[in-house]
């Protein structure tokens, strides 16, 4: 799935996405770079809003994982397992997500996923170039039940 | 300031709490009790976005923390320094998040606020009534500028 079909996806089925204006500029199964305008994101003091930088980058690594369940062909869903976020900076401009998955850490995420039914991985998503704020997030596959 | 008028100020100058429809049930400065409706708020699964559970939970503590800023007379900024979040299980139905503020740490942080213009406070917010997820946020109190 290319990167534009997966965030007409993602924004079309998470009001919040579509809210956000959630935007993945590049995609392979290694890597991600995602962003989203300030105006829609801000708090009350004009700067990024804590929750949208949350959701923004856990939706990144979701995205991530999500592009690395479809180019291995298992049929699994992909849910949040529990998420750290330490936030460093204000965010003053358009907040911009990557994080990467290393070859080994995808290998046990499928491998694991394809012999027990169930495969973990945790991604840590940068939020702008300083960053920003750094999440840490587990990223639990379950197989479809149509597969069992 | 009573529940709804800072309900009312958080909807109009955070466009992602009007968006999901963030609302507080009761307030007082040991307790805070908001909901938000399902709809706007689900995932590609028809459950509570993560991001959404998330983002209500931790402006959850930080209108509790607002409001013990104000009721003391504190003029300060207010902001989210971490957070962790554990989803345990799905949310089905509307979010429901409350938290508690001891008088303690109450105390600590206002004390500290005065003391140093830095006050920080610890809070635990639950989703749900099994609870479905849990934040754990540290919120950062700054004294004002104006007042230094």
């Amino acid at each position: 799935m290319a990167a534009a079909e997966l965030e007409n996806r993602i924004r079309q089925t998470i009001p919040l996405a579509e809210a956000m204006q959630f935007h993945i500029a590049s995609m392979t199964t290694e890597a991600i770079e995602v962003s989203a305008p300030l105006p829609p994101n801000v708090n009350i003091h004009g700067t990024g809003f804590a929750g949208s930088i949350y959701s923004v980058a856990v939706l990144t690594g979701w995205a991530l994982c999500t592009h690395i369940l479809e180019v291995a062909g298992a049929d699994a869903d992909l849910v949040v397992a529990r998420a750290e976020i330490r936030y460093r900076a204000p965010v003053t401009s358009a907040l911009e997500c990557k994080t990467l998955a290393p070859a080994a850490a995808r290998e046990t995420f499928l491998g694991d996923l394809a012999s027990s039914g169930k495969g973990l991985i945790e991604l840590e998503v940068r939020v702008g170039e300083r960053p920003s704020a750094i999440l840490s997030a587990t990223y639990c596959a379950i197989a479809s039940k149509e597969d069992n």
